[in-house]
């Protein structure tokens, strides 16, 4: 198995964290995003949208960070990580909806402004990334994961931008059922950090 | 089944297109966002986020449209729409990824700019939403669908804010295998459209 990688990328890192919460081997292929491979026509043969991660599965090719957590879950994990039943597979969906937007276009941009001089309006960034990181404090208040009673794919996505949050300039000091949760998943066996977290 | 819903809301759409392609009957509840009915505090008891779409179906609460879409399919559709091995899956969660990314922040942010005055850089939206649809343009240049050879959830998410494209003045001109699958989309039996497609 194979991961078109990029260390400091946030959506990378929910595969990484996902894969050695797994036990789960692969080699990394690292892209240079700022000599732009990423742009390349050999890597958006791999993927059209020319983003890492991309996974290379034994020649089964799967693009986005989301796509590629469902595909190892369906693959190589178990269902806790996510569940079929329609209600269960909701709520994870939810949380996974919640990482695409709140997370990714309020703390992971603001983060990219600050860390990567992206040109984003930061103030409405960080706002955005605000309003998610309430959702989920109301929503750990008195419950240990975010989609059932035991760790699922919505807290492996949920989580790099939320840990990486104080490099977009927002603090965590008034989330402490966040802060409570982000030391639940840095105990869980087999776990790995990035630079930043 | 209740659905909190707002008429021109694209993300509440695929929800009404969905349950109509399905023959499911609902009773739509009209959420008044002009006068802020989603921000308060009995509304955010359904939905913490303060959006519609949300669901209630006899008790069970799920909000979010892509959460919604995935209950629906695996409650009261069949495996065709959200298949559940690995792989298919996989596609299936890549487009729905591309509609939660390239569309909503791109199309849709771009129409909200434009419809409803909101304050994002319309350019800035628009040159996403374009990205967005040269890839459902190469992807649909010789396939019908997006995720495999029939309809899947991937094309009842994507559909919507493309075809209303014009609302945040991006032309589909440049876009033929996208104009031909919208129309594909629009002849499957029980489609139903909303006010700008």
């Amino acid at each position: 198995m194979k991961l078109y990688d990029m260390e400091l990328s946030g959506n990378c890192y929910k595969i990484r964290l996902f894969c050695a919460l797994l036990g789960l081997q692969y080699q990394s292929v690292a892209v240079d995003l700022t000599l732009g491979e990423h742009k390349q026509p050999a890597f958006l043969q791999l993927n059209p949208r020319g983003q890492v991660p991309v996974l290379d599965d034994g020649g089964t090719i799967v693009w986005d960070s989301l796509a590629i957590l469902t595909y190892l879950a369906r693959k190589y994990g178990n269902e806790p990580w996510l569940p079929l039943a329609a209600e269960p597979l909701a709520r994870v969906m939810q949380w996974l909806a919640l990482s695409e937007n709140e997370l990714l276009y309020g703390l992971a941009r603001a983060r990219a402004v600050q860390k990567f001089k992206r040109p984003w309006d930061l103030s409405q960034c960080q706002a955005l990334g605000k309003q998610g990181l309430a959702v989920l404090e109301r929503r750990l208040s008195g419950r240990q994961w975010l989609a059932d009673d035991h760790p699922t794919l919505a807290d492996i996505a949920c989580y790099p931008y939320v840990a990486l949050s104080s490099e977009g300039d927002i603090a965590l000091d008034d989330y402490p059922h966040v802060c409570a949760w982000l030391s639940r998943i840095q105990a869980l066996p087999g776990y790995i950090g990035m630079p930043g977290i």
